[in-house]
């Protein structure tokens, strides 16, 4: 966090390359569709003596005078796979050692380096085959908490995370750390949770929907034989949905029906007009149904986000999860549903790591109940610039089909107990 | 109205039969996927004097005093088209001389028998076609207008109308007319209108969804192939949403998340399934293709409503519209829905004339500014027991394909001025 003395030297773009695999820590977010991967890797290019754990000695902490703690600098690395192809996942983490967390010699009790935190149903379901491939052990951390964790670090910590997206404008907005609280969490997995959040282990889950990003995926695959997500959305871009939703003006003959605001292309009904149309599915562009699609749950995600929001009096509505992707369409027609039920009272806030909230949460779990000597504090984000913080990944991706092209790294150090 | 100490005897099926075509006073609402009409058809197996209007003499009332006004005894018929099949609708008016309303000698002059009240989008989208095809004028009345007002008057005028619907009992709830106020009145039409209602004319719409029954129509034509809404009820209720939904089991690997209140068969995501298996939809049964679908929008559309009614502390949710259809399991799944969210403080209720909301109001406006000399009152629905008020209509299926097999004609008389 900034304000607290602490600084870090800039490095270069060669240096955070040259030692990017030296991994400490690693957490797990694993949903219903996605596995989201979090973990951090330290700079080593540094005196030979801290090469082991990747200690910066000048950031070591003497403004507290607690020689306890050192500090590990480097960038939190964002990963996704698709849960249906978990193996790929297990290559990803065995072959990058990240299983290991950074205990590079392998002479650490064999319980302490295979503990890893992680969140999502899939902690549950897949702990026995983690144990087996990796001889790993899943710490289980409730995914609601992490989803909280996750968004409030990412709100105090994170510079230029936050932002508006209305009529094709991104908006970044500055949070005061003293005036985040209360806000409502959204969080668009494949189903969609809507959380209170009051303070910062403050929270109630009040609400939600199964139709969220697995509805778009599933349904879009069925109706589209689209092979990916991205490609459903990409596929929404070039659509049309008034082709198959039946606007207002369809009912109305070509007019509003302006005595209660619904202006003639406002959708009456999303998919209506397949009703009397006497088309089959063949013969809609693939590209108008996921429109169709993807307007349908966005609108109703806003609009159940919107009314929980307004139930417990709160004015912004932080939206996460990995069904929006960035894509304008789909955070232009949530803000434009937030700001038409609200009549502008409400305002749809979007995050840029908006995926990993939950994987963030489960890292964040570390310092609170370290089962080994480890304890974190995030001290400061230092690269505020999008472009500079982003990881490509090629290396990655070439080797496991891991996605991480529009996730950033955050460049960031940890406080570890010596 | 009851306890106005009038009552009209009992009258036979047989004396019912003989005289149902005997028309007078007709309403239509068009919507976007179905024309509804009302009509009323007087007795007139009474005095050849009175055969003319078909007036019950006994039927005077003269508790009122006021000898401007006689009685037509009669039913009330509900009739259903599809607004695509327009042609028909038209077919069946002209056959059956409704736009005649009971002016059976043609005497009257055009301008006040082309009158006729309509409602819904297609009141203004197919008024030339009306006029020129029918010779009639259609007197626009405002949908929600007419939704709040045949609701009312169904709940407050017809016994055994409101229901409740819960783990497969229906039970009536008999309504205190004078605690009938304030209640939502949630439409599922091809869209859905939510209008909380404070009075005979005093409401307000509050919100809608566009996933409503043309979505549920709309996407199950495209998914499943079926030919006809009913026939998509009935596939959906042989079907397993648990095909196709991801259930929070599915994700926590077969247990709950109890502490957030999740059982593992709670659907995390709807379709969400489809996501992970490589399955084309022609793998999949059309049956739970159905059921899914159905279960997504009626969840959706019960909690929309629950977030309504909570918002302005409405206990009472009265669903009409023809999504619903008396199907069991979408009335459950609404039930369950608004009983789950709202921990039993809410109470979802049916109306066993939910189509005709709309035309029923749009008839009830005969009254309020009658164009002709013309004025109704409902009096009294003396036919209680649902089997007898029932009526088949074979007659008008086989020439025009109208379905009124699950309407209930209401038996009842109007007061019509001299």
């Amino acid at each position: 966090m900034e304000g607290d003395g602490i600084k870090v030297a800039k490095l270069g773009e060669k240096e955070l390359k040259e030692c990017e695999d030296q991994v400490s820590h690693l957490a797990l977010d694993i949903g219903g569709s996605l596995i989201k991967i979090v973990y951090f890797s330290s700079i080593s290019s540094c005196s030979s003596d801290d090469q082991k754990h990747g200690v910066l000695k000048d950031g070591i902490d003497t403004s507290s005078g607690n020689l306890n703690y050192k500090f590990l600098t480097g960038r939190l690395h964002f990963v996704k796979f698709e849960t249906s192809k978990i193996g790929e996942c297990i290559k990803f983490i065995s072959s990058k050692r990240l299983h290991h967390y950074g205990d590079q010699d392998d002479e650490a009790p064999a319980s302490d380096k295979s503990i890893i935190k992680a969140t999502g149903g899939g902690a549950f379901k897949f702990a026995d085959l983690f144990k087996e491939k990796l001889g790993i052990i899943l710490d289980k951390v409730d995914e609601m908490s992490c989803l909280v964790a996750g968004a409030n670090f990412l709100l105090k910590a994170v510079q230029r995370e936050a932002f508006t997206y209305m009529n094709g404008q991104k908006e970044y907005v500055q949070i005061d750390h003293e005036d985040l609280y209360p806000y409502l969490l959204v969080n668009v997995g494949s189903g969609v949770s809507m959380i209170k959040v009051d303070g910062d282990n403050e929270f109630e889950r009040v609400s939600g929907t199964s139709v969220g990003g697995g509805t778009f995926w599933g349904l879009g695959k069925l109706l589209t034989k689209c092979k990916s997500f991205d490609e459903l959305l990409e596929l929404s871009h070039q659509g049309n949905n008034r082709v198959i939703d039946m606007l207002v003006g369809d009912i109305y003959g070509g007019t509003d029906y302006s005595k209660i605001g619904l202006t003639s292309t406002t959708i009456a009904s999303s998919f209506g007009k397949a009703v009397s149309e006497n088309k089959e599915l063949e013969e809609y562009r693939a590209e108008d149904v996921a429109r169709s699609l993807l307007r349908m749950i966005s609108n109703n995600i806003g609009q159940i986000a919107y009314l929980n929001a307004l139930r417990f009096g709160l004015k912004r509505i932080f939206f996460g999860g990995f069904f929006i992707r960035g894509h304008e369409y789909t955070m232009d027609t949530i803000s434009v549903g937030v700001h038409f039920w609200s009549k502008g009272e409400a305002k749809a806030l979007f995050l840029r790591h908006e995926g990993f909230l939950g994987a963030l949460g489960a890292f964040r779990n570390y310092e609170k109940n370290g089962f080994t000597d480890v304890t974190h504090e995030f001290m400061e984000q230092h690269s505020s610039k999008a472009k500079s913080s982003f990881c490509a990944g090629d290396g990655l991706q070439s080797s496991t089909h891991a996605d991480v092209k529009d996730n950033g790294c955050i460049e960031c150090r940890v406080q570890v107990r010596n």
